[in-house]
């Protein structure tokens, strides 16, 4: 139970770049000894669990559907939801920080639903959020998949030990 | 069944701006004989619920907690879900079309479920949402509540038209 | 918001004896001025909600799938949940007392969930529950719809003044 | 992905005997090479991963609330739902057979709820339920933890198959 828990958000259709990415980000992951936590399905969410996987790492897969079958084959833990797209909530309620790459829709819900959570979400070529009035907190565009997993596990450990306090 | 249904999505803690928008909005919906739908609580959404009702009109109040009695007095039908921030996904997916007031980040959450859902999205003093290579499709910024809920019945109108072709 | 929610639970395939009970219950709960909560589909709930629009109810139908249309002709508020059998709870949820028409699977989880909540169940023709070494609570048998409703309503009305208190 | 999920359901608050009756359930299911699925916490949940950990298996715990940490020390893989009772339709819907123990309320919603969904309920010492006019398919009781894992094995490799053919 003290393995830091991190979530790779994105697009089931993915750019080639964007796939290398999210295996570069689930490899980190993995030799971090985080659990990496997902969708579940294919294009990023897939890369990211081959990549974990290769590493030796653990991969939960958070699915929309009901059948376990769906589930990308780098999935060691798939849970079948039968929630559509509420599942986006469970992947990103349960994780210490949230690692985005790339913009869909469903990633975008995600990245909101995390930061209204108090969640840090690390973005890798992700939405550029602008609002009247206000500035967005929590969402730290980075270059790389390496500094991306180093600022996860960071913002991860510090909400941790802050909620020991 | 034959009634559109309206999803007004804002806020909690909006200023007075907002508010005075979200309540003519809310009547607008009343006035064309639809449906208002919103997460049931202050800010943005009770005003919204109070010019609704003003107009003689429905309100439907989707709450995060399992009291009925957190509703704000202009609901009509509560409905109590204990699914907290999953229910940002119940307030969108039964509309047929979501106009956004303001910009906090359940709001975003909610118009991201919106877009991927196919749902158009009505933006007054809202999200300005930009991301790499690809354009945002169904967020359309309108500058007052009266030709907010023009957009949002026609694009309703359309929806359902095609719905049944 | 001072209306009693009565939700009336039942099979979607249900006898003609069934569905005459059960518009005589929706009928009861309309007269006394409460507001008939159900699953929105047919066989229990489509004939509870006919009796309660024949009295001038408010019904509200929480449905399994995403699409409003699929609720039947006497539902006036339908909430497209879009979460399967995730719906049952937030059809009990949100109630204060709970009628049960026959027998299916779907109906006795909701009797669960809801003497789990500590709603109070009246039963008709419904489910008998017995287990190993403690008695099961909350959930009464009655004989006919009227004597339902009037327990259910006594019950939702105890259960909110100790609320209040 | 090949490995058949088991859940094994059962209430927080157990007796002695149950919890001993859980834990060989658990050790059963390890032992089998199946992964092991409950609600995470105590009682029953914590004795069935307790056993299953004995026997070097794999457990996942669907928590109803927000917080990894409520997770019983036994539990690999947490995920902090933050849905309330509605994660008992995720305890068992990505299941391929149950195994419940005991007699709690939301052990009966659990049963309903798999029943409904057409997986098979093993029960240890659980509800005997009973309903007017239609037996009920699916709940079998039997006597001892390896008659119940030996019983969920095979009738989730039938399932497992048939879905194949």
């Amino acid at each position: 139970m003290d393995r830091p828990y991190i979530a790779v958000i994105g697009a089931g259709d993915a750019t080639a770049t964007q796939q290398a990415t999210a295996e570069a980000v689930g490899r980190a992951v993995a030799e971090a000894g985080a659990v990496l936590v997902c969708g579940g399905l294919g294009g990023v969410m897939e890369a990211a669990c081959r990549g974990a996987r290769q590493a030796g790492g653990t991969t939960v897969g958070i699915l929309p559907g009901s059948d376990r079958a769906e589930a990308n084959p780098y999935v060691d833990v798939a849970v079948a939801t039968g929630l559509g797209e509420a599942r986006n909530v469970l992947v990103v309620r349960g994780a210490d920080a949230v690692v985005a790459v790339g913009g869909g829709l469903g990633t975008l819900s995600e990245i909101a639903l995390a930061l209204r959570a108090g969640t840090p979400v690390i973005g890798l070529d992700t939405w550029d959020l602008a609002r009247p009035g206000a500035p967005v907190d929590g969402l730290v565009p980075v270059d790389g998949p390496a500094e991306a997993v180093a600022l996860a596990l960071a913002s991860a450990a510090a909400r941790r030990q802050s909620g020991r306090d």
